[in-house]
């Protein structure tokens, strides 16, 4: 019994901590709430990635976040008072770039203006591909009409989806994502997309790579219950939930996706890893 | 064999037509091309809905048009030179306002300006569900994100699609139809739409209720190959698709649609009809 015990403990949430080597974290939501302006930092968060940092863990961002170039979006998470660095954050649109030249392909971008300097060394002339990101106010009828037509035009249609979240949350409230708009592409073009971006196992696999890491040695910790939790178990990593940013109460109760455990925020998680750790 | 050949004669197309009692025609890309200000007729087709009228045949028109009311699309199909009547026109708002009624629903509406008048005695206050209808232009991101925040605020939300088209021609070229933005809305609120318009069987069923006729008896002439075509032959019709409109020749090597026939135009059918018909 008391082995059972010991093995189920180390298994599961928190006693898992004791064998990680790596902490991978979702940035909105998790570190900080986005809206108008540059966003506020949640409670504790920026407290938090400081002792992850001065820990044994390695440490890296996992975003879906497409709204502005890297440089640019951690300029704003620096500003907010986080110690993080361009090279240790993942967001999908350079993930991208990679796979357009090595299929020697030119997208239309239905993307938003903040991320349109990202693609600024790509051939964009004659497109034989579309890549939408979370394009927000840009997704006007015209444009969602452009890409359409820009598809429904190839004989060979491809369509590219920066991640493939429903909904995120701002300080006005919830917004909709790039997924709802690749649906959108996909029905109209009856087409499946091709996500690059959280939960693609590619994409994480990057992560995990740069890291150095085995996936049954890395955590992640999202706010999002299917793309950062359900992605990260689905590659053999831990995934813990917090309830800031998108998270819902009926997360918890979600029929196909369990988090291994699920705390109050980042600080909390960190405090928890580190305390089983004997930080 | 000669038998044979025959019967099959008789059960296809045009064979079919001697023993028709009536026929649907679908009206956009089949009458008229729609576009800047009232569109254009297709040519011959305002003398083949006046034969049409004139032989012993039902007429009745079925579309998913929600852009205006009834009267305002029947006024601008008779400035066109159509001789067609309100009462022989089905479009999918009336039949939803039905269902709303039926099931004491409050509607949030995410439809076309044109099309709000036809909801002026619907009781909207405190919505419990969302029409989506083929708003066009109000398709902004402010809009689906205010439909959104409807959804996933109901305990249980209602969805109704006036259509689930995919796109539709216009003068200028393909445009995005409601069933886009449907889709986007169901993976949004992980719900599943409940569609009122074509190709759902309870719709075409109150046209054939209206013309007191069986399926076999009747003949849906549309460009859509789903929605029209498709739509009509799962509810025991035949379903013929002009080349008009939205066709594409792809349409003809569909995998699982086949029209019973393809034609040119509506002219082009009505002659083969009434041919067989011995007129």
């Amino acid at each position: 019994m008391r082995t059972n015990h010991f093995a189920m403990a180390d298994a599961g949430w928190p006693g898992c901590a004791k064998s990680l080597k790596g902490v991978i974290l979702d940035l909105c939501g998790v570190l900080y709430d986005s809206g108008e302006g540059d966003g506020v930092a949640i409670p504790g968060s920026i407290e938090a990635v400081k002792k992850l940092k001065e820990s044994d863990l390695q440490l890296r961002f996992c975003t879906n976040e497409t709204q502005a170039t890297r440089e640019k979006f951690v300029a704003k998470l620096r500003k907010l008072g986080f110690d993080i660095s361009v090279s240790e954050v993942f967001p999908p649109a350079p993930a991208a770039i990679a796979v357009l030249k090595e299929r020697g392909l030119r997208p239309h971008l239905l993307v938003h203006d903040g991320l349109l300097p990202e693609f600024d060394s790509v051939d964009k002339t004659n497109p034989n591909c579309v890549i939408v990101g979370d394009a927000a106010e840009n997704f006007s009828y015209q444009n969602l009409n452009e890409a359409f037509r820009v598809l429904i035009g190839l004989e060979k249609p491809v369509l590219f989806s920066l991640g493939q979240g429903r909904y995120y949350k701002e300080m006005d409230g919830l917004k909709l994502d790039v997924g709802v708009y690749m649906k959108a592409l996909e029905y109209a073009c009856d087409l499946k997309a091709e996500v690059v971006g959280k939960p693609s196992p590619t994409f994480f696999q990057s992560v995990l790579n740069d890291m150095g890491l085995k996936p049954h040695e890395v955590l992640m910790i999202g706010d999002d219950l299917l793309n950062d939790v359900g992605g990260a178990q689905h590659c053999g990593m831990k995934g813990v939930q917090v309830r800031t940013g998108k998270y819902r109460p009926i997360d918890e109760r979600h029929p196909t996706v369990t988090a291994d455990g699920t705390v109050d925020n980042l600080a909390q998680a960190v405090d928890m890893i580190l305390g089983q750790r004997g930080h």
